[in-house]
């Protein structure tokens, strides 16, 4: 059940502007212990929600890496993502007004302040395992790097320390696409939903790759020239999904966040940074991942002083972590448990 | 210099429909031989056009694969091109007015029937080497069917043989931002212009993909979290770069029909008709192209009974074939000159 903090209080922005009051909302499973040395952090990706066991299949679960019966499990929902916390649709209590376009530019740091002041409200100072894939991930090893006595170890999979110019411009091909709309910026929840859409399905190419649609969305041998391709209905059909969950406000808020992520930035540079996180980190790539691909990942857990390197064979790309959670719990499940 | 070919009569098309009185523009470098056996045809990719000396650096020059001393080389713009073949932008002699979105469905093999017309005007009936890049090897290979006789041998650099659900994919995502841009649709040169942008930035990121990217569009390190992004700045360039010289209209043509490209269709599927293209056939995969991916190019070489498979080693990825000149005249002119 979806629960809120509403934190009463200004949350300074990184690059400028606040948040006033800001709510929060969140997930728990389970129950925290008596020596409290059973919770795990979930950071969730850029179109997901707090509900872990909804958009995460097979990991809340009884013998999984996030088994509600053994740990006390939590995930925020980000900075205005359409899931409950502050968002572009909530009104701004200064003026009265719902945010929109006027919602201030939120970085990755933000989102992890936010986080802090719930893991503060909850009373939790010292959680097992702080986890997190894609975007979920440029939130654990910032948050890592903010406030390392938090955290014992930290899972990061198909992710980064730092948005790279590949994924910067896949990002802004999806504003390119919104902007195309000039419904954009329309003050109303549903403006710009055919460019969301358009962005989505960009997103959505970069998440499947070529290994992806080759092996899901192969039309039937010998069709004629003028039939539509299972692709297209594909693509269309993703691009409408997100905008009955979603609205293009949001969306862009998380873009912008997605692109500043650095944990380098005014600390010396991404390396140094690296070497200073101590904590045991297990860095998981994917096989045909384009967004992250897994020799980047290599990399990243070559630079941690207690990085460690696993991969998880997938055909379908960056999407394979929400798919393959078999190989996942093989994995995630030694690494809390500490036996690797 | 561009000159035209003003055919008098129908060109009747695949889907339905036909032009009528179909203007082809083409370009030619060099001199035919008195044997005849000096004769080279290279088919464009997607937005390039028949001036190969323009598009294809390095090739047309003395020493080089279309060395005009030695060859007589020809390049037709394909249909629905803005580059002076019959387009949307053209008028319909049958209605007086401009095709724009009346402009009919044309595919590879309508393509390859006006590039036919063009050869027989031109009495070119045996072509030392068909040459074909990305988009360009789609007609190459097509043609190659359509007219074995005509040909000796053909070079595939970065193609395939039938559109794959991935790059349908990318093509519909592209459409669906150019649709985003309301304007798409009205009768004018310059609708559709903010979807075409965003439509091209799609198209790059699948032509540099992440190597492509992060070596050329690399920030300085520790930047600030507000800065404008290298890789941000580049594809709205590359946007605006293609509005200034490609229209809505034609984009869409040329994307439908690199969506219905497939040589099997019709015949029975294409492994059977891969089988039977008995020329010697030079293959060639860029190591980093994320489009045509050069396993996939592999397997191309393999199902042609005379295919020889090359790599050039590129980081990036399919826009390799207009940048590494120097490993593709090593491959093309000993293939060329029959000493490969």
């Amino acid at each position: 059940m979806i629960k809120y903090y509403h934190h009463k209080g200004r949350l300074d922005l990184e690059i400028g502007g606040h948040l006033q009051d800001p709510v929060i909302a969140y997930h728990t499973y389970g129950t925290i212990n008596e020596k409290g040395d059973n919770v795990l952090w979930v950071c969730h990706a850029l179109t997901a929600n707090s509900d872990v066991a909804d958009w995460f299949p097979h990991t809340v679960e009884k013998g999984a890496c996030l088994d509600p019966e053994k740990y006390f499990v939590i995930c925020a929902n980000i900075l205005g993502s359409p899931y409950g916390t502050v968002s572009p649709l909530h009104e701004n209590p200064e003026t009265g007004e719902q945010y929109y376009t006027d919602f201030p530019k939120v970085t990755i740091r933000d989102m992890v302040k936010a986080h802090a002041l719930l893991a503060d409200h909850l009373g939790i100072r010292k959680v097992r395992a702080l986890i997190g894939c894609s975007v979920g991930g440029f939130q654990a090893i910032e948050w890592a790097v903010m406030e390392p006595w938090r955290f014992e170890r930290m899972i990061l999979c198909a992710t980064d320390a730092k948005a790279t110019p590949w994924t910067i411009a896949l990002d802004e091909t999806q504003r390119m696409a919104i902007e195309a709309d000039p419904t954009y910026g329309e003050r109303r929840p549903d403006a710009g939903m055919a460019g969301l859409a358009a962005a989505r399905a960009i997103g959505l190419i970069s998440y499947r790759g070529p290994e992806g649609y080759n092996l899901t969305q192969q039309d039937p041998d010998d069709i004629p020239a003028d039939t539509l391709r299972r692709a297209m209905t594909y693509q269309r059909h993703q691009g409408d999904k997100l905008c009955k969950r979603y609205n293009a406000y949001s969306y862009m808020v998380i873009l912008d966040a997605f692109d500043t992520h650095d944990i380098g930035r005014g600390r010396g540079g991404m390396r140094k940074v690296l070497e200073s996180i101590k904590m045991p980190t297990l860095v998981v790539g994917l096989t045909t991942d384009i967004v992250f691909p897994p020799g980047d990942m290599r990399v990243l857990a070559d630079r941690l002083p207690n990085g460690k390197y696993a991969a998880i064979s997938s055909p379908f790309g960056h999407d394979g972590f929400l798919i393959e959670t078999g190989q996942l719990n093989a994995l995630f499940i030694p690494f809390i448990e500490k036996e690797l």
